[in-house]
């Protein structure tokens, strides 16, 4: 039996500056691939031993991709790095006046630290939703629900309830943004290409789709002409797109929605907003909506030598340009990373830190095969085939990793002249407890 | 919520003959597609939504593989196939006097039945063992022990006790046969090519890949020509061979072997045997060495219009050339289906059946990169690299679907020329109740 009194971090002693960074995603990865290793010992923890390139996480659900597609290990990322220390361990805490950090199995002493712990689902307290709805934010959550649709699916073809057989087939998907508008678009795809052919017996037309938005358009952080063609497209695919609109509650059977209206479904699936993945240690006086203040070296307010980049970074005021801070996605987080690393290493030599600025590259978001929609630089406007190529182009080059291109690219190209989804597969157990339903049909299926 | 009760199996009536086929398997899928639709209307169920192709489950255990590469979708495989009826549902039993198959959701009438149902691990009555082994018979097997084997690393970086660490880096397979040779030598492989890169902390000479067989020899069904080979090649990637050698009991933290010897392991993996996967109301009398005894039609002894193919038939002296049955690999169920297809054809013409015979190809096991053995009809015997290639090819060459020989075949290439694996990811929850440290480190990371 592993004890976790008989475990400590082994982290060899070094007379370089030591960067310890919680977190593996882009903020964390960039800052540990841009730190030079003749100055700085780098440390990194996680509670995954992969990297993973969640704007395609949607295509893991939709059983368009597996795992390794989308996941690089951390150690096989930085094979090639001196001084570089992977633990896979929880983080608890930090001690900024001790200048350690905490985890399960001891603390460790830092020079500097990285706080680039991301952003968790925000069910804004709603504690009935959060038990029955399917987040999408980690591969398990994907991975559970593709295995959850494909299930609605095989039940529905053995029930002879009709409500019970509607409620199976449809699917509430709550936020409008780029991750709900992708899951809905996809598999709005799924209808029309492949679920037919698997599930001759079943009267797709019954079959609904809902995106249900809170504000008055979907994709609220993009162009209101790319908002409006993604809604055109959305519409074009049979997807029922619900604006302001809000859900009350949920009980794993009736999304009750604040209009009073109720949809039978056993699949609601959250993509309505995150928050910031907060570490204990953080003073309560540099979280603001529910992410960490940070100057503009990403600085935490109040702390010394603690940085906050990416998803749970707040740069209130600190970039001119983006007075509100950044959004919550990949290129900010990649960018202050990398502007982090620099800066580390102009500390280490007392030399000035540059603020960092947030270089825009655009926004993108998919909705289906030719239907995209991209906000570019100087104000340029893409959609339809065009935005899609380039949707495809971008997502594959900041692909971590060549065979995971590789793989990607062979899956989408077969993908795109059959109509196919590759990885229909059912694997259980990835089953939360309150899914009762579920559980009751692996243990009486003995899938479990 | 779906209530049991509330389903039924929504079969069509039909005026042609039903056959019922139970197990998606080797045998099952290929009754299914030799079957004529104008003939019979063909019912299959199975716990499972997908076929896999088991001889290369292995690979996804020791992160050379995804799920998808060796899996198909049931539904897809037959979706241009008329009249067939797919169900995910487990078979409760056969009523063979009123000829019908009762499953957890309700009873269906059948004219013929084939139950395909296969193998599962034989644990011989070891049931301290059952609770703690690792199983590689199912997919959740293979992606459970592919994160225990990498979860030990992890953890053996973050041990100070010494003798754990040691536990965390012993790896006992049991069993000699195919599997268990497979298994030893891609971990083997994985020590000499990825682990010390991955992992530059470990002192990988302290790593222990244990081999216990009960016979006198590796790989016992193939020609000691080869089984001299094969141990020749364990050998020189540092496998250790215990033959004659049988395992008392195992509480999850220290082999006990018979012989008294002791091996302090957290991974045992269990590949030792099999034994049919039986359903109720099939008579005592027909089941033998957990078998099902079949005439030479694969006829169950006993019962009439009822079949029983691949790993769960014993066909004792049906066949001439093997008297005391076949060999429980993938080659004699699609036979057997293949004929059985035929026969059935047979019988709605009211035509004489043909009795089985077994056309073997040929035995193949592979150790690691150039070093494999063959055994080919007429007495040939290949090993090293012609037979290695014998085996790759092969191995495409069944493999189900033409996006998996692609996966298969990229993935493959890749890892030839960089010796990498890639999908070393530790993706939980995928954990047996009595994993009892794995649940605590879960529990622990929060990773569940």
């Amino acid at each position: 039996m592993l004890e976790f009194d008989k475990l400590s971090l082994n982290i060899p002693a070094t007379t370089k500056k030591r960067v310890v960074i919680i977190g593996g995603g882009f903020g964390g990865l960039n800052v540990a691939l841009n730190l030079d290793s003749r100055d700085f010992q780098v440390v990194m923890f996680d509670k995954q031993n992969y990297h993973a390139f969640w704007p395609l996480l949607y295509q893991v659900a939709t059983a368009g991709l597996e795992p390794d597609s989308i996941a690089e290990p951390l150690r096989k990322v930085f094979t090639d790095q001196d001084d570089f220390h992977f633990r896979l361990v929880r983080v608890t805490g930090v001690d900024s006046a001790a200048k350690t950090v905490k985890t399960l199995i001891g603390d460790l002493s830092y020079d500097y630290l990285v706080v680039a712990t991301g952003s968790k689902s925000n069910f804004f307290g709603n504690a009935q939703v959060q038990k029955y709805a399917f987040p999408l934010k980690q591969m398990t959550d994907a991975l559970n629900l593709r295995s959850q649709l494909l299930q609605c699916f095989e039940q529905a073809s053995i029930t002879k309830d009709p409500e019970i057989r509607q409620s199976l087939l449809n699917f509430v998907i709550v936020g409008g943004g780029p991750t709900g508008v992708e899951m809905a678009g996809s598999i709005a795809e799924m209808r029309k290409h492949v679920l037919p052919n698997d599930y001759p017996g079943l009267d797709f037309s019954k079959m609904n789709i809902y995106l249900v938005e809170g504000l008055d358009r979907v994709l609220p952080p993009m162009d209101p002409e790319s908002s409006k063609a993604a809604h055109t497209y959305l519409d074009e695919l049979g997807v029922e797109v619900k604006l302001k609109t809000l859900v009350d509650t949920y009980d794993g059977q009736t999304v009750i929605l604040k209009s009073g209206e109720q949809i039978r479904s056993q699949t609601l699936i959250w993509a309505a907003g995150v928050t910031g993945a907060l570490i204990d240690g953080i003073p309560a006086e540099s979280v603001e909506r529910g992410r960490v203040l940070v100057d503009q070296f990403n600085q935490i307010q109040g702390l010394t030598d603690v940085f906050a980049i990416g998803d749970l970074a707040y740069m209130k005021g600190g970039d001119p340009d983006f007075p509100n801070g950044h959004p919550g996605v990949a290129q900010p987080a990649i960018q202050q990373g990398e502007r982090l690393a620099k800066n580390l290493g102009q500390l280490v030599r007392n030399r000035e830190m540059e603020p960092f600025r947030y270089f825009n590259k655009g926004n993108l978001a998919i909705v289906g095969r030719n239907r995209a929609v991209a906000d570019l630089p100087r104000n340029l406007h893409l959609k339809g085939f065009l935005a899609w190529a380039t949707w495809l182009f971008v997502h594959i080059f900041y692909l971590i990793g060549f065979r995971n291109k590789l793989v990607v690219l062979s899956n989408w190209i077969y993908r795109f002249f059959t109509y196919q989804r590759g990885t229909r597969l059912i694997i259980r157990p990835f089953v939360r407890k309150e899914d009762v339903q579920a559980q009751e049909f692996l243990v009486k299926n003995e899938m479990v």
